[in-house]
């Protein structure tokens, strides 16, 4: 039974043996993603500089880049230490915040799926305007619906041969071929910055843990964010609580609690 | 009465309709601001490269430029967003951080003021040196008292023909022609980190709101500071506590609330 | 009784007059460490970049560098800061973070070394790597025990005539002579991110208020450290709850129950 892959095998396995992950991720996301994976059971390491993104990149268990606060400098890092990242065989996820913003945004993105990433995770905006799709998203905020953006996540998914998932009220994940959704959360967790952000550095703890199943570690990491927002949410009286009871939770969670909780059906 | 300006109304119309405001602050600032931004019903994007500030400020509500942590690079974004708000027509507001500090902020906030932002909001220090007097401040926190900067914040606001925000213990409003003071908040809110930036971004959300009245966009987030403030002050034991208490207050503050706490006396 | 150097004697001096402390460290600490700096009393600015650092370092009480999201462009301010905190004969506090991890980091923390840090505060595989051993370190986190560094950190503080501080269970501080073990804290903080970044922000503080005694002041700081990390800890659930608490605990900590809590030891 231990050998099943299930959201709490794969937890039990990553605590056993806590994954490097680089996280090139925004100012604003910073802090709460280290927390949150310190909190879950990873060990970060936020180097982004093109001096060393690369070589830093060999030597983690997995790469997470997120577009957020995006610059020329720091996409330059990005684009080395996905390379690398490739060179070396190791998984990476990318998360294209609000990549339809502006020119720049654009270009970034397209350069950035050449370098073909093993998982994207974005909000349901982010998705379909990634699969060329008309999005109602502005700034970083989603306007549209995860429903509205499945069809825009199988096209990605095919086209780049990676996992996709669209988080929201209900997640959806999918590679193209089998699809998944995984219910759980809160309604405070969009009122919360850069959890989404946090999620897509604690996928990328996952995919180190299990480097040749990005499906189900996706999945794992989105169930982990399900069932303690669903835990913090239930205590907290607002956003302000509702973070630090999430990392709480998040310490707290067991394998054996992780499986019980777990929401997922397949779609 | 719906119609009538006050803190409550504006509050229920950017709720209705959550402004995008970008929001260029400093790395100290970033995930608080955005938090508070959110908690009070505001779509905040973290936007300051070189290469798409402008672009971006042409699609925002509102600008807000914070020189906190500046740098070269920084200072490139945050002219090139300013121009493009102006361009659009679109109101941005100035925090000047330690203008007074060193060569480079000075010369960096001649230059910002050049492009006529529509708020400055500081706290005395920076008021009064911006104004040309002599100020106690060194590093980034107060040494002077609001009330001896109110005659800066008047000669300020009429050179530039903007509004000029004085924040501390009682806060200090003014056009240039009128003035208001707003009374709360807490003794705990020095004591937390970017709370003064934070709420730069949020005077910058509510003159998405009311980009025809400055000033009344001003009062209102001073106002929504104030009493959110006063209620989390209430319940905290400490800077920590007084911090997620703040954001859960933000959240939970209704129009009704705002307009019977509210603190405005005439200058 | 008053005139001993204690902890909270230190720690009285400090809140009589808060120092100005430069503290270049990196973007996941920013948050926290300002947060922490404000609740213990000091007064923290975050100036980096290359056109202002070494301006700003000449008016600080004291200069501290962490290098944990390190670029070329923040490493010529680095470099200009600890020159110019050197010129005026203020005290600077180096926080060698993962320096190990790739040649760009080796070379800087080399160019550095050079500038003659005051102070060096890192954990034990930092620490151990510093002194030319073979640490367990990888990523940022430590694989080390302090027990295992502390003749490296005596080799050390010899070798460039500083004071080290190794932290972790039981700290660690030498100036290459005497020696001492600071007890307290808890197993939650490796929990949270950037706690010991901030702790090298207060130790800078700490160095301010007492520029001509670095061991004292270092060991203020890591005893201000123990005793409200035990405070916190002690009524914590998690690492979320533990971060606020902490915050609290920091505020309100006095002379008298530092002193009465301190847990030092000969070494």
């Amino acid at each position: 039974m231990q050998d099943q892959i299930t959201p709490g095998n794969l937890l039990r396995t990553m605590r056993a043996n806590p994954p490097l992950v680089q996280c090139i991720t925004n100012f604003v996301a910073m802090n709460i993603a280290a927390n949150v994976m310190l909190a879950a059971g990873a060990s970060p390491a936020m180097v982004h500089a093109e001096e060393e993104a690369g070589e830093f990149a060999a030597i983690s268990g997995a790469l997470t880049i997120n577009i957020g606060t995006l610059s020329a400098g720091w996409l330059r890092g990005m684009l080395k230490a996905a390379q690398s990242a490739n060179n070396a065989g190791k998984p990476w996820v990318l998360d294209p915040v609000a990549h339809y913003a502006t020119a720049f945004r654009r270009d970034a993105i397209t350069r950035l799926l050449e370098l073909k990433p093993t998982i994207i995770r974005g909000n349901a905006s982010e998705i379909i305007a990634l699969a060329g799709g008309t999005s109602r998203g502005q700034g970083v905020d989603s306007r549209d619906a995860v429903e509205q953006a499945e069809d825009s996540a199988l096209q990605l998914a095919e086209k780049h041969s990676c996992v996709v998932a669209v988080t929201g009220v209900t997640d959806f994940v999918t590679d193209g071929q089998k699809a998944k959704r995984i219910a759980g959360g809160s309604p405070l967790m969009p009122q919360v910055t850069a959890l989404g952000c946090s999620l897509t550095c604690l996928v990328g703890a996952f995919a180190a843990v299990a480097p040749d199943d990005p499906f189900h570690a996706t999945i794992t990491a989105l169930t982990v964010f399900a069932v303690a927002g669903q835990q913090a949410g239930a205590a907290a009286e607002g956003p302000g609580s509702f973070s630090w009871r999430f990392l709480d939770a998040l310490a707290a969670l067991t394998p054996e609690t992780l499986d019980r909780d777990a929401r997922i059906s397949a779609a």
